[in-house]
């Protein structure tokens, strides 16, 4: 086999890449572990950002998203029993958040693809990448059974943190930075109407919280929780118990309780990889970098980062341009840190950790109600949550 | 001897006190444990923010300050061998600082105490605080050999981190924060003429460096170094070198080398008591709070908590009226807390550290790029530098 671009990975970067690829002429096949179940319906993130509203919009796959995405033009913060609301589009000059899970995300550029019979294979297994400090590397793989081989012209390892396109590059040729918190998130997904039309983020003593919602019927939660925690000490009982705890609030405002159709633990982790390029093979999305949930920002990086990666290809087969793959893992890095800064920013704030002394710890409740008192420090958190423009 | 406040320490918080309480017809005693030469004498913090300036013209203190001091509308941050301008005074609608050093202050503070004939005794030893949970409190100090007692109704702690104020109030009365940090400031001050006419903060591998000026002929210097550095260790060759090295940029730009008068090494810490107040003793100015330098905030913080505390005492004596009293320390507590975050801030962005992890140094180049980039972080800085406004 043989093509321009192998791309491994179906996760919302390796299917937006091959998209913008084949809507700029490019060639791809997309390679994948998992079946297409999995990757449609495992629940991740779920907030998108202008600039990826934007992006997904003008590459012609918005219509459903436009349909079934919840707009947000702001989101709320609630400590010391009180909510202050951070009006993001007053505040950014009209940009908005749009809530439409990840997996709806997939789910639509899977069927696209599909339907413009871009070759997508799951189930894949046995990747492995070669010759990638040449311009002839190539993939072998196996697929029902058989071992493959493509040949092209250049890799984009999107297949997330775990993945093995980060792993096929020498160690030596990688600088990593990282950071483990001591906390993660316990996570529900409740069959219960959303009793607020926006994100309320709880900075409360006993620990993080966050309501979210799915859709008209789901609302999403989130308990700051150990690391190792055991979903087995959580009852749904002592799970509402806890969540009313930590939102408790001056307004009486609750979510509403409702079967719990989901329970899980979502570690906390902060990741870079640089550069971002080896040889023939671009990495993009949580294959090279990771961000705590609480900026909301994994998919949106991943969706920058193919922007540009398109782009650059694109260059590179109409116009024999390579400066922009040079300038790939720059023009992306710089962009990823400053996601990287504002997921730890927010995460630190609204944490509070034994981990912490407890200076650092009263130092959080000084810069929350600083945010919501200031109108910079209110429109510095805005601008970042909804994504800042690109630079293009 | 009797009087209605005694006032413990001549530093700007106790000299500014007792200036603000004989305007508003209160009587006080100030006692100091140092010499006047030494008081006068001793090279501290050096800007004073817009409300510290307006605060001691307002109080006819300033007649010299506004000869004499440095007005600055902005500062410059200096990284990547590129200098960025703040535009302090675009950012806030016209705010600014002043460098004027404050000795200086003190040198006019104990003048116009002198004029006025206001009790001021230096060189007291063996102060104790007694009966402070009564409304009788009482004082006793040996002045010239001879001990002497005064009885009088309210005791304000004005003498610094050392003094003896905080340490009067029983250890399960106080809550207290700190932070240690993991380097220091070497500090000179030479004969040169300032080559820039604002602040430089330099954030360097190597370490930070911070350029600022005393006055037109004197350049005052820093260098971030170890806690215990050995200034055995640094001649003035290799201070100039290593400043050199650390303010290296892409304009050529460098402080110009002069004699060193004088060379120290400054430690940093962050430290918060709660309450500010114990009984009828009230804390102000670094017997409640330290900050680390690098925010400018320390004299600042205490012209702020005396403005508060004389407004107090002033309502206790002419209206009869505790609330403000009352208050006095939640009151004072919002704004140091917020300038304890701000210092925490800049010093953390500006310092590198083998303390920190490479994730978190690389944090502090990102912020540092977005600070000279958005609009509304520059302004999340500059209004916390200036100083945020008083609440009355």
């Amino acid at each position: 086999m043989r093509t321009q671009v192998v791309i491994i990975g179906a996760g919302p970067a390796g299917l937006l890449l091959s998209h913008l690829l084949r809507l700029a002429g490019v060639a791809s096949v997309v390679l994948e572990s998992r079946s297409r179940e999995h990757c449609e319906q495992r629940i991740r993130a779920g907030v998108l950002e202008q600039g990826t509203v934007d992006t997904l919009t003008q590459a012609g796959l918005g219509s459903r998203m436009q349909r079934e995405g919840l707009v947000h033009h702001g989101i709320e913060l609630l400590f010391e029993r009180t909510r202050h609301r951070i009006d993001l589009t007053a505040l950014t000059g009209g940009r908005a958040i749009t809530v439409y899970g990840q997996h709806e995300v997939v789910r639509d550029m899977i069927a696209a693809a599909i339907d413009h019979q871009q070759p997508l294979y799951f189930d894949v297994s046995a990747v492995s990448l070669h010759d990638l400090t040449t311009d002839k590397p190539w993939v072998q793989f196996t697929h029902e059974g058989i071992a493959q081989r493509i040949d092209c012209e250049f890799i984009a390892g999107c297949d997330g943190f775990h993945g093995i396109s980060r792993d096929s590059i020498p160690a030596a040729a990688l600088q990593t930075f990282e950071r483990i918190y001591p906390y993660a998130w316990l996570g529900i997904l409740a069959h219960a109407a959303p009793t607020c039309d926006e994100l309320v983020y709880a900075h409360h003593e006993r620990g993080f919280a966050l309501f979210s919602m799915r859709s008209p019927e789901l609302t999403r939660l989130y308990l700051q929780c150990r690391p190792d925690e055991d979903l087995a000490q959580w009852p749904d009982q002592r799970v509402w118990a806890e969540l009313h705890a930590r939102f408790d609030n001056a307004d009486g405002w609750l979510p509403a309780i409702g079967e719990i159709a989901q329970k899980g633990v979502t570690p906390m982790r902060s990741f870079v990889c640089e550069p971002m390029q080896y040889g023939r093979l671009f990495l993009a999305g949580d294959a090279a970098h990771i961000v705590p949930p609480t900026g909301a920002k994994g998919m949106n990086l991943a969706v920058a980062d193919v922007r540009v990666l398109s782009k650059a290809l694109a260059a590179h087969y109409r116009d024999g341009r390579d400066d922009l793959l040079a300038a790939y893992s720059s023009t992306c890095l710089a962009r990823v840190w400053r996601a990287e800064h504002f997921s730890y920013f927010m995460t630190n704030m609204l944490h509070p950790s034994f981990d912490d002394t407890p200076f650092v710890n009263r130092l959080k409740l000084s810069e929350l109600r600083y945010v919501a008192r200031s109108d910079a420090a209110a429109r510095m958190l805005a601008e970042n949550y909804v994504g800042l423009p690109f630079d293009d």
